[in-house]
């Protein structure tokens, strides 16, 4: 069923798309300024079910890319992500019947509703990510066989530069990035053509909705003076997110992070008020994440506690608001939680692609609910 | 009067080319090397004078891009300067009618002879330059007004990538630079696309023949043993490159280069013969070389001697073989001669382009001419 997204909900989905986003998907605040002025001028946003779009309507993705320390300080002019799209169209000779959200992530559930607002085209409630990524080929789009390219990165000088690199979606992000770091660290991007039969096999679904839901979750649960993680439990139950851990609960005591090579890198300590903090009876004392753009892996006392692709989620203790990689700092206090990734982010061609090896990381990726079993 | 290039030619213009490539321009070697592989494959190269062709044909340039440094040590694979060309094609709609190098230099006068053996596309007796400039916007072309983009830079692993920056030229140069480093130093690319008036208004004409006859002079002055200064003297009288001075004879005592940014970067040293080196009978001791690809300024004992965009050449003192920035190297015997550019090269916003300040020096440009008057 698709259906007009309320401007009453841009803030829930902010804050449940931040949360999936682990971290990173860029400022949720400057991409709801965005959609909120671009109806306003434009008109609504149509939010359409994957397995409504015909299965040889053309879909593409639009999103921001870029080191979210960057897009937090350089506002985008506003029409780059419709000219990406454009530019794309005209490559291919045809116009994109729907976008798609790249990723879960404050700014990049925005992006296609801006785009939306202004072409009219549907946005697909869904995703090429089911959390953000911080690399272009992360996507399950390229993991299920769809090609990055030919993509188009749009700067905020009017410039735009299409990239082609045939089936080699790694070097369509090692290119998109270097013009993206040469438009001053970040850009809009319109990416991964493809058919409406692929978008509906390779894309996470119903996404945008579930943000949403998430947002409403924390909101409510803090407008009942409640812990939130009991309400994102019962409002992952039926998902294709189906565990929900704590992993620890404490004060930022440290924070390290550089922009480097167009990404936002670093770690973050977090020590157990009182002095232990772990889940479960564990007597441990600090909680180490380390992120590029999103957060990558959590160690609890150097013992692997969540890992990518699992998502890892900064909230804040009292409120529950999700706490991006570039906002946090040190003395917030914070609720840690992991949530399990969908089963086809788990698949073997899903880790060769975006599992911890692909970050560097020599663990391999062990589910949230084997580290983490349920007490009892 | 169009006419058929012959493989015998080649050496003596890969020799000439290299000369007016002022350090820069890359290998020719490699260059010279690729142009005789395509005529055995694909058959001979049409020369062809600017005011031939149609003034609505469709004129490209092609190109190799990269720091010469990288290019010496990274062959191209082959079909990146016509694939290049033909994507930009494809995104124009229409087929070029002829080719032009961008600049003289080793390699980027054979690369459109490449072009022009492989597509049967005319190759412009002409470029855009009047020597080698290290960067896209520092053309003829763009100062008299045409638009670099929109461009193709093509890298050996069959990936292209189109920019389009309106008519930001230096903007082009800035994003290109970026793929080409990603690219591995050194790409092939497509740019300027433009009408044959404007290929006529805007180039500068005839560097391609004169290339041969430079280093048909320099060639037969040594095998008559002679100084080929005064061959050279005499092959450029009447065209458009009205001065030759020498400036200096001695060797090279010191070479400090880098690889940064996508360019090669340094300075040389070059002591006099027994103290002293002075043209015109000045004492003087050392001139100093700095080079971006090419050589930017000569300073006599800290005094200039010669300014871009005024021609400095290395010449091997024995041979007058041309040597490239990154060939230079400790112990060689050298002479070091000024050219004057041609006179489009020196107006104001040619100067605006390639002057001193564009390469941020604090001098004001002084033609050779002015800087060191011939005696008598």
């Amino acid at each position: 069923m698709s259906w007009i997204l309320d401007v009453a909900q841009l803030p829930d989905l902010s804050r449940g798309a931040t949360l999936l986003g682990t971290g990173g998907g860029g400022d949720p605040y400057i991409g709801r300024m965005m959609v909120e002025a671009a109806i306003a001028e434009y008109g609504p946003v149509t939010i359409a079910d994957a397995d409504e779009i015909d299965d040889d309507a053309l879909v593409v993705s639009t999103a921001m890319m870029g080191a979210p320390t960057v897009m937090v300080e350089k506002i985008p002019k506003g029409d780059e992500a419709v000219r990406a799209l454009r530019t794309l169209e005209r490559h291919l000779g045809r116009q994109a019947d729907a976008t798609i959200p790249m990723e879960c992530g404050g700014i990049n559930s925005m992006i296609p509703l801006v785009v939306g607002a202004v072409t009219g085209l549907p946005v697909i409630d869904g995703d090429g990510m089911g959390r953000a990524f911080p690399e272009l080929q992360m996507e399950t789009f390229g993991v299920y066989g769809v090609r990055a390219s030919p993509m188009v990165v749009a700067g905020d000088h009017d410039e735009t530069v299409l990239i082609d690199a045939g089936t080699d979606n790694a070097r369509v992000e090692w290119l998109a990035r270097g013009c993206c770091i040469r438009m001053g660290g970040a850009a809009l991007i319109a990416e991964y053509p493809m058919s409406g039969a692929d978008a509906k096999r390779t894309a996470i679904h119903g996404t945008l909705s579930l943000g949403i839901r998430l947002g409403m979750a924390i909101r409510e649960a803090r407008e009942r003076r409640e812990h939130p993680v009991a309400a994102l439990t019962t409002a992952l139950s039926g998902t294709l997110y189906r565990h929900l851990r704590v992993l620890f609960e404490g004060k930022v005591v440290d924070v390290e992070r550089r922009t480097v090579e167009g990404f936002t890198r670093g770690r973050a300590s977090i020590a157990a008020f009182g002095g232990t903090g772990g889940a479960g009876g564990r007597a441990t004392s600090r909680l180490e994440i380390s992120f590029q753009n999103e957060n990558i892996v959590a160690e609890l006392d150097g013992a692997v506690a969540a890992i990518v692709p699992d998502l890892i989620c900064v909230l804040e203790a009292n409120s529950g608001e999700p706490i991006t990689c570039e906002t946090l700092r040190y003395g917030q206090r914070v609720t840690v939680v992991a949530i399990s990734t969908p089963d086809m982010m788990r698949t073997p061609e899903a880790l060769a692609v975006f599992g911890p090896a692909c970050f560097g990381l020599d663990r391999p990726f062990t589910p949230i609910e084997e580290l983490t079993p349920l007490p009892g």
